[in-house]
């Protein structure tokens, strides 16, 4: 079947640009010394997270203990770090069953959390591994004093096992901070095999942070419109692509998609000609403007070729990460063929 | 099974609200001669689509082919209106299925529109109602000489029966532009049993629009916060609630939901104080400003109480209808006991 065949939208993943990322990243990572531990929310598919441990992941990053029973339970890996605070009655439980299936890691940044983790993992009879979570703006402790208090409780907490520290997002701005911690922690004897960056953004200056021992990164294997505009994927290496079908042409500079916030998720992307919600490969300078529910708003003014009613267009979305999260499934394309159609299987796993 | 063992993040409707929303708004549109045709793309749920049904709806809105297939086999009822430009081999075929098995309207705004849409009328032998949608910002004809051009064009083909003209949104302001159009209309002997208007917050001033016969509205049934802003429901009257949990307080003035973009999608609420995200029940001078994809970042600064970590708190939405479509289940609860498990069957019907 072709890819022209699909009908719209539909969310494709292009093998060979996913193959090439794939590559790409993981080598550098390897160059570095830092392991690389893709972050599978941005695809929540099973095909795409077997594909980066082909590529040489010796672990994976989830951010929801849901997405962390979808990935074991598809054979992906035995190693998952899960950033995240789990807590109360029921996510404990399940934290337990988990821990006693593979190699966990979790991290923490209260005592409210580390309590419940012990609990957990005692219960369990199993070891959860802790990582404390410095803050740069989302969550995280708040010093490098802050992290060894709650490095020490850990250490105290039967059944859990202090691995070291993370860190979201990770410029070369945050060296200071990690070295001041990890400087801290040798002091105090506290142990840090574990030392980990995140954010693709700044994937690719991990070699300024050489205190990094892994990176988690989620959208460097399919890219995306914020990717193309920072420079780290060409138009080729944005693997991840809505195609849509131009419905109406209300106004001559105006075509309106058969997709929206509901294809695209409502992600916005400032741009210095005003907010993006994608980019259409065969139209670069159509703007992808706003969107409703089911309809993508293109402003043509700037586009001396127009499509047609009915024409169909390649978009990238902005982020793939909530896009994927729309969709029940991706399908897979090498050299305008359709391969396979990958289920989205943690869509949803919000628990 | 109480609303608080419930694990978070999870969306919630509030049956005595939904219940109490339904009645208030048939009860208007009974009072002004308009028939509620009320837009199931904001629940996708065929507990509430039959709800909607008890309340005094003769028909439903789907915004897509998929949620209309959706709502039919789940016995909902046999009057759909989708209005949407469809088009394309694959969806065609589906159309004219649809279309014997049910009295279906659709919008068309173009020439290219139409042909399609006969062409599967008639292979399927079936008839397809058609409006013609007015330009109010998204789709629909530029003027009310070119709404009597395309009527005129679908009463030409066989298989089409020309049912009016709809509009989107439908504040008072459009009536001059709709008494033109069907001025128009009379003129040239053109049929128009349906005058569909739309949108919930112009919902409540359908009355001033005489010439309207139907009105389509989706998020009346369970409002959000910008409905609350609004002034159309009160916080008890906003039934769709998301639990969620605090799970970091990083710093005195912030507290951290375990539910970001996934959960509550990406819809920003522009207001004074800045963008909101939702609105939390128990501290309502607490701001939900921003969202990662799994944490929520709440500004405490103007709230005197603040929750502790692990604490619970209900979020009304922005937007009903793109938070929906992160869940795959709305629990229905009365009087703080869980009643049901709704699956929320149309997610994903992006086609």
């Amino acid at each position: 079947m072709r890819v022209t065949e699909l009908d719209t939208p539909v969310l494709t993943v292009d093998q060979d640009g996913l193959e090439a990322n794939l590559k790409r990243y993981h080598q550098y990572f390897r160059e570095c010394g830092i392991a690389l531990r893709p972050h599978i929310k941005t695809h929540k598919c099973l095909a795409i997270a077997h594909a980066q441990i082909r590529a040489g992941a010796t672990g994976i990053t989830c951010q929801k203990l849901s997405e962390a029973e979808v990935m074991l339970a598809g054979g992906v890996c035995a190693d998952i770090l899960i950033p995240y605070n789990i807590m109360g009655a029921a996510k404990l439980v399940r934290l337990g069953t988990l821990a006693r299936q593979c190699s966990l890691t979790v991290a923490a940044d209260s005592e409210y959390t580390v309590a419940g983790l012990g609990s957990a993992a005692r219960e369990a009879g199993a070891c959860v591994g802790v990582v404390i979570e410095l803050y740069q703006g989302r969550t995280g402790v708040e010093s490098p004093a802050a992290a060894v208090a709650l490095g020490q409780r850990i250490q105290a907490e039967k059944g859990l096992e202090l691995r070291g520290v993370m860190i979201m997002p990770a410029p070369p701005g945050v060296r200071p901070l990690l070295q001041e911690t990890l400087d801290l922690f040798d002091r105090q004897g506290l142990p840090h095999p574990i030392v980990s960056g995140g954010s693709t953004p700044s994937a690719l200056t991990a070699h300024e942070i050489p205190e990094l021992t892994e990176y988690r990164v989620g959208e460097y294997c399919v890219g995306g419109e914020s990717h193309l505009r920072r420079g780290t994927h060409t138009v080729e290496q944005c693997a991840l692509r809505v195609l849509a079908t131009v419905v109406s042409r209300p106004a001559p500079d105006r075509a309106v998609l058969d997709g929206g916030s509901k294809t695209f998720s409502a992600s916005m992307l400032k741009t210095d000609d005003g907010p993006s919600m994608g980019y259409i490969v065969e139209y670069p300078d159509a703007r992808f403007t706003g969107a409703s529910e089911e309809h993508g708003q293109v402003d043509l003014s700037r586009s001396v070729r127009k499509p047609v009613i009915g024409e169909r267009v390649q978009v990238l979305p902005v982020h793939p990460c909530p896009c994927v999260n729309e969709h029940d499934e991706i399908v897979a394309v090498r050299q305008g063929l359709v391969q396979a159609r990958w289920p989205v299987h943690a869509r949803g796993c919000i628990r």
